[in-house]
């Protein structure tokens, strides 16, 4: 069986590609699934996707992952900034985690360059629009292959 | 067909009336919603009513705003101190946005003068109690008819 | 006799319309106060028109509201982020005052989001251009009338 | 009818036992409910127990206690840290509460030393693993019997 | 002739004994002058009073004692707390200077805590309502005399 | 023999029930002990009494705690938030202690929220007046007995 | 019987004379002393002197004030900056305090201009070496009388 | 004709050299503006003098540079740090501004190297004296012939 | 011709393998340089390797990219935190560059989550160390091809 | 002999006129440094030119001053707000030092205001692009002539 | 008569060498003391020892300086982050005084680095165990003898 | 052979004895290092002597202490505040090091007392001059003889 890799995308990404193309890009988030399975595929990974824009329920995501998951690739969109409760649910978790991002959190509004998150994660990824969740997953494949 | 307003009302908001009536006085939110409904008709408005304690639920409805919904009336509650997810749906819809509180922001604890959605709004209405709601429907309308 | 408002705009405001109008809009100031005297007509309130770019003026000027002024409307433009005598005479004076500002200061500078003097009025109105002095007037006319 | 307390716990406390346990000890939540069950007895108090990683469920369930709930105990979890809405929820229903931790708050990373639930409620405990719990309802007991 | 002192009054100190009593106590302004009056003659001081809402009318009039005023005894009202212009003028003029508040400026709000004068004044006298006056006057006559 | 507690209580906490009755309730330090004495018999523990205004004293007294005391139940009063001193002993000697506060010391004055005291103990309660005590002679009496 | 005010004076004041002359002055506390006792004669009040660079002593007597002392004029000399402890014991005995410095603290290093003391005094006068506790004296004869 | 240039001094300027030379220099404000109309009269500007402690005036004055000045060179004195009206003023005017200062603002008070002005300035020149009025009008030169 | 990646380590970095192996992991920069060689020719892009432990050289170096080089691959060690020269220089030369971090740097020492040039970066690759880089020449192979 | 002044130019000054024109202008440093020379021909000055990218050549530079240059002209570009060894060989040296910069450094990056060099400088000229050295060195001038 | 030196050994230190082990390491202050008078023998001076855990005392004891000692050795132990009374005493008595410190206290907490004492001393040294103790004297007798 | 220490000095200290004397005194690095020869004889250890005004080259200087250096005394000047790159060079070479300087750093300018290398020396001394040095020479050999 292969290592599997829960890929969690946090609130508004489901929008991405009708939202603020020019922060954004212009892809979907299905476009980005797509390029994240051949890649999987490529890695030998399984993956698995889920996206919320509640907190809660990516909380309850993450502890599920517990049993059958491998690896988190995680983009907490807004919640990167404030949500200890994931912060805490990853650590308590012990499933090793990347944390990426679409745009360059670093050449934004000030209180986007801020992760509280971060610091439980093995990594972090940020500023290259989709190729940022294909490089977190390879960081990912790494660990848990 | 008119144009139509979303009325969303955030956590505990649903007690008003009930909840510490000195500080936000003693109408209920159907009071409120009930002067909201004969203003919009006057206005030549459409209203919907939402409220949740759910910071989720709240980024959900946004969304649905893409289709069908000319503009948003907001009274974030608690989340106007913290929701950078709200903030992100809100930009993200470019649905036009007006915040309102029913206290005094400026008059009460530290953290509640501070706003994280009120920079993509198109402008914020505090202090006024019920009032705030009607004025800013009337700031919405100005933009939406 | 009808309840009596005053409209004070603060530094600059005798600009508006000649000045950054990307920012403030092309409306002068004598387009707002005419479209305030219309509305105030209709609310059933009598009007009084003061604009001074000196701190000083406009302190007198609320001072002398003891006496036959109901209401005051303020504008305090950059007053608003550091003039504490301004704040000091509104609370010294007792009638009820309302904050109005054209452009949305929490979308702006740091400086801007911050009012020394709002603490001590009923409440805020921001963002809305012109349309942001009608509803403050609107807010105030529910206290005195 | 003996007084009845609402037993809250907040995000990731479901996987007390499993995680971290030299931070949060090698008890399980119904390890902790068990030994509360048979405090309450003794206390002649009715308990209810309440899980939850959402907020807005941790909000709606405190609305609720409007009517049959004399007492709340609460772990906020990481809401302890930036949930205003459980604080103002906490706040409207004026139900005496009882904010407990397992772990010593202030012998942890800083962002941890700070509640902003905790200035609404009665008091706080902090510390003492299980013990908190037990700590926290005996103080309950004092208020509600 | 006898030494000179320059009595100043800073914004809304003319309100004084209409303003916020609860605060700044029932007399007025011309209550303290008299009282001033009666122990600058005691004390062999000649006094002049002089009270403007206007920092620019303020900083004027302290140009003025570099001849004639041998000592100043200033309450700045709000001014305290950010002219720095007032604080130049004190400076550059090199006339002895006294800082007095009628309340307790320590047991208010933060911002009334700093004053950006008093470090170029001999000293400051605050909390003792008129009293703040009269000891201020006693401090500048052992200076001036 | 019984383990054997020391009460240590901080500055003006001698003054217990005649001081600001309305903060810290109505009982004095002596009503407090008593009701120590009786839980402490209760749960097996042997008490010591110390009350001093002096932090030295207090020092001295931790010091002494290496032979004979196996816990500390301690009330810093003031010190809480200055006594690095304080601190120290209490990490040198090695003996389990628990901080604890009449007041809700997070509802209170700024300063007051934070203890320089509480990382080097178990744990803290706070906020239930003298059951505060009494929960924090429990929470050592699971540690020491 | 006279009203009695007793006179403290906290950390190295003792050293007054011999001390940092450019900063404190040549006078020494006796001759202070001396200067207050006629001062108080004419004012018809009794004074008691008390010096010390203990803290601890300083609570103490700020205690005893209780029976017997009608006023307290302090000087808290290194204290004003920390003594958390002093600043309650003032507050509990309920003893009206004027706080009092002889050289002007706004004036020097950072961290003398606050003062954690003088939110529970009446007020505080500070800048005019001996003359400081003069008109301190006077204030507190005022309320005390 | 020849480009118009405004010179304006805020408060205290009036004073040069008077007060306090070691900081200032021993030139008057119209030995400087003798030196500029010498160097106007070289560049081929007309200037015009304007001096005022009275921030109102300076907006005033600022405001009419709309019709007949093409370049504004400014020593705000101590409105540097504080004149958000001054400085709303310079931009909503348009016309372009030099701010310059006697004394070297880096190397004294730290709330002196800050200036709320320059950034709607060209740009700044300070540390030398009468020579930083020459050199702002050589800038200013630059830009408006 | 292929694209040309210059590969660019800062100060320390050739210590590597060496140098606190808990942290930065047991590979040499040669053995990073060896698999970047290998990924660079499966990706069709030339390498050029350079380190330095002096910011005026590696300042030097990102010049001479004007010509030549297409992409940036920088682990700017401890320079990340305060080099505002290096982050000048990427913004200068225009060409495209990726931050890479070995380890995560934002879960060491609080002053090492903060980067000064990360803002002119397309973006930032930290924690998993030599794959960071790896990672980070994917990224610009997709800028640059 | 001439009074020789030398031009040091920090790091990336090489690249001006290649260099973001749009903050920076269309000169190079050979533009500027021919106006230099021939404004110091017109004043009587003989220059030396300096550039380098390395902080410590900087330093060893201005160390050689002490014999043979008269003044410093110092555009230390982004070493202007980190490099506190440029600053004490300027203090250490003792030759007259300006300090210049092309754009507006108070109309930037907050970072790009603060100058950790200039305290030890005659003064600050910013802003007017090539213009602010021609000024600068007519600063010099009057120095050292 | 050799110099006298005395040292001073703040609270917590007299539990040395029983106190913490792997922070301040196995040697007592008898031990210290020890190594202190062989040195002292060495150096030609005369030693005499104070330790306390009272403040008060030690200022009363650096007081006493004033005749017979000739100078100060002190490690303030925790007082070194608050007591400003310590401060004031070692600037009022004159006598040259030296910081010392067992561990490094910038490699700790971060409030152990700050010193509120060490600006008053000739120097500090801090980190060496036992030898900060005789490089603290080697540096007192450069000074005394 | 004798176990060997390095001293690095640090930019501007090449200057000594020519460089602000009342500051550092008017030994030169050269007196200061014949008196280390002196003691390092007398201390049985060997010295090499290193000064640059290069943090690069102080980089390299570090990394080739890996052979044949057993300790390092520094005083880094001016990059004491600064260079992170120094501070990760002396824990990364794990060669035991001492940070000395020559002013009392926490009796200067605010920014002069924070070290960013201090935290991965052995320890600190400051603030005596030439002494200094010796001093830190003396605490290396305890650790590296």
């Amino acid at each position: 069986m292969l290592p599997k890799v829960l890929v969690i995308n946090g609130p508004n990404l489901n929008l991405l590609g009708k939202r603020e193309p020019d922060i954004y890009g212009p892809q979907t988030l299905d476009d980005i699934n797509s390029k994240l399975a051949v890649l999987a595929k490529e890695l030998g990974l399984d993956l698995e996707f889920f996206q919320s824009n509640h907190e809660g329920e990516i909380v309850d995501r993450i502890h599920r992952c517990v049993s059958g998951i491998n690896g988190i690739l995680i983009n907490p969109g807004a919640f990167t900034h404030y949500s200890y409760a994931i912060r805490d649910a990853v650590a308590a978790v012990g499933v090793p985690c990347v944390e990426v991002h679409l745009s360059n959190i670093h050449a934004r509004e000030e209180f986007r360059s801020k992760s509280v998150i971060a610091a439980v994660c093995l990594g972090q990824v940020s500023g290259f629009g989709a190729i940022s969740y294909l490089l977190g997953l390879r960081a990912l494949a790494e660990e848990v292959i």
